[in-house]
């Protein structure tokens, strides 16, 4: 079936599980920015974050779209991946508007990161799907001023929220590999897009050094 | 100042308290919405809320370019609005995911509708931007579907519901006074713009049979 993939005509499994997962973890993320946005200080933090999470949804559309001209409901794809990412919410659930603001960042950059690899082992209308998915949701200025300001006015808060961000790495690759373990062909898909089992260790690497990256952006280095 | 209306250039008081009371209800509209999703039933009506959600996000949007093109930063210009749409919603919060539904519906509704009356009254490119945010949402379809099923399984939930659809209509009118009465060249440009107090009148005798109509859709005559 892996060979299917990409094609858009025969899906595969693990295109739709691969489809699945990015959805729910699209409408998910939609649910935790919208809370989280309601909790922010100011008109403006609040604007910003719920217009990220207005962003998650309008890329879930795409794939919902995409899902159903292969003949699945995205509710049917998503639902293996409905527990992992609820506990990965509610394992990083932030207790603070930087926190929030943290995570919204560096998640949506982990996602983004983990499309982009995803998207150049696909051909056809599904590898074009992900990289259109793929496009900035263009409100991390907002993220990286805010905690850059909060972190030189109070080293404490720099060290709690230079924490959080490694913390949240290390919760995503955790829920990540239940995700694969119970998911056969994925767990195929990913090891033939990487290479083989050290081409797995190598986009790992890519993805812990992109978010070091990012934390570095957020002052949190 | 009045006059000044839409000309988009020396934007008037009035044309700024307009588009910030409606930057404000996008963006509270948002909030409720995204709450109310997290309640639903099943996924398909969790991305059926949220991307009604994520269309109010759109809207907000653009009536915060606008409003920065003359000079108005959007938090400014909602301002003086959060109290009374933050009572409104507090005064209606749904108890249930079919009245979720229903606000949600009868809420985008009345509105587009006053979106529509008050674009009548504007030329130049706010009166274009108006009309342009009064695009429909497009998920109506699934909140008719949904209530209209509840509506004819069972006759209490259709009394319940056609009560509720009708305090709503009753509060946003209540809320949409207060609004006015704090804000004078708001009200003067209402007044000037439906034509005298009786073409008030006249306006609220619309936005109430289109609401009808609306509840008649629900299956809530």
């Amino acid at each position: 079936m892996v060979t299917a993939v990409g094609d858009g005509t025969d899906a595969g499994q693990a295109t739709v599980d691969l489809l699945g997962v990015l959805a729910y973890g699209e409408l998910s993320a939609f649910d935790r920015l919208a809370e989280d946005a309601r909790h922010a200080p100011t008109l403006s933090g609040r604007a910003a974050l719920s217009s990220m999470a207005a962003a998650e949804i309008g890329h879930f559309r795409m794939l919902e779209e995409h899902l159903g001209g292969i003949g699945v409901p995205v509710e049917t794809a998503m639902a293996p991946f409905v527990e992992t990412l609820n506990r990965y919410h509610a394992s990083t659930a932030p207790r603070s508007w930087l926190e929030s603001l943290v995570k919204a960042y560096l998640g949506d950059g982990l996602a983004a990161d983990f499309y982009r690899e995803v998207a150049g082992w696909m051909s056809g209308p599904t590898g074009e799907l992900v990289r259109h998915v793929l496009a900035d949701t263009g409100h991390s200025a907002f993220a990286e001023r805010e905690v850059r300001a909060a972190c030189e006015a109070d080293r404490k808060v720099h060290d709690r929220l230079a924490l959080w961000g490694r913390r949240l790495l290390g919760e995503a690759v955790t829920q990540a590999q239940y995700v694969v373990a119970e998911r056969d062909e994925l767990a195929e898909f990913i090891v033939t897009g990487s290479g083989d089992v050290s081409g797995i260790g190598a986009l790992l690497k890519r993805l812990q050094s992109n978010h070091g990256k990012r934390m570095s952006r957020l002052g949190l280095s």
